[in-house]
């Protein structure tokens, strides 16, 4: 069963934090940073926020299709066979102020523009369906060569992505710099996402206001 | 790897779907609502949810620790061991109207009361700091022998938890009667969960306003 993103290109799932720490690939060490992957410095920053009690936001488990489990008497049962499944939401999501937070983390080598073939349709339809419920959206991406970091609202990304069959295939980096939040690390947490989505809730109910009042 | 509850029960996971559909058990078939297990027709309104654009609600995925996958040439990687690991959230959450909903849904074969063991200690931790952050958070609890369905608010599970060290260790049926919502079936979608956390979330802003106001 070899899944495929919409576009063609064969789905990569992402392993898990401790299968990810074992068999760390050269990629990460060249460009992570501080040798840190992107989600590992947001489930950090997440545990800080849940720690801190200021908001509950976790990255939900790899789909997966079990086909075979094992269970052995007196000992925990084991999977002894299972694919990986397409995810059908994103990874991350929780609540925060009584906000729904529902995003994606992201890395990509290009400089000058974030390819949208880092999302397939059920990503972007789930994303689509959330706003509508007045769930909070966005994406956070890193550009690892520069190692710049940005909350990206969703809007932008449904902007592009709806355009692409007669358009680009990308967002360009200085689209998201103008629509966007650029995040600037700190010590805790280490990516302090949050203070940007305060900032994307006021533009949001702003706008919200602005449509009610016109 | 044997993990236990906190009381020392054995932890038992809960099968993905498709396991179960292909592995139905004698049990399920003897208690189940119509052969359908409460984690399928809760997923089964959740589409409905999810396709009248009522709300975002997924089940998560089990998690599990994976320890030895397979990446086969020109096929897709399998995974040959795994563990299930305990969950540190709920099952179900999502967004509604705006709301973050986050719950449980779970069964009893007793008549009368509905044991705490059903609980772990992180899934109470988790909704007490959902409810920190104005989530809503419920169980969905089905008494199989009766048949009845009910929606528990969290209030009444974390008072009962909260006092088991020197009380009882089940919350007696008549108690979630008054303090829960009986939910009624219904066709489409067969468990209308939502019409009942509308009348949940009414109740939790009236005793937002009356603490504001004295």
């Amino acid at each position: 069963m070899v899944l495929n993103y919409p576009n063609g290109k064969p789905y990569s799932h992402k392993q898990s934090n401790t299968f990810q720490q074992k068999h760390k690939s050269k990629k990460s060490i060249i460009y992570g940073n501080r040798g840190m992957s992107l989600e590992q410095e947001i489930n950090q920053s997440n545990t800080y926020y849940l720690e801190s009690e200021i908001a509950v936001i976790h990255k939900k488990p790899i789909p997966i299709q079990i086909v075979d489990v094992d269970y052995p008497k007196r000992s925990a049962a084991v999977i002894k066979k299972a694919f990986f499944k397409t995810p059908s939401t994103t990874d991350y999501n929780g609540v925060y102020h009584g906000y729904y937070l529902d995003f994606e983390a992201k890395e990509t080598k290009n400089t000058t523009s974030f390819p949208l073939s880092n999302f397939h349709l059920h990503q972007i339809e789930h994303m689509k369906a959330c706003v509508k419920q007045n769930g909070i959206c966005f994406t956070i991406v890193r550009f690892v060569k520069q190692d710049e970091l940005f909350l990206m609202p969703c809007s932008l990304l449904f902007q592009y992505w709806d355009s692409q069959e007669n358009g680009r295939k990308s967002i360009p980096k200085n689209e998201i710099e103008k629509a966007g939040f650029k995040i600037e690390y700190s010590l805790k947490p280490r990516i302090p996402y949050l203070k940007y989505v305060d900032l994307l809730i006021k533009r949001i109910e702003g706008e919200n206001n602005e449509q009610t009042r016109f």
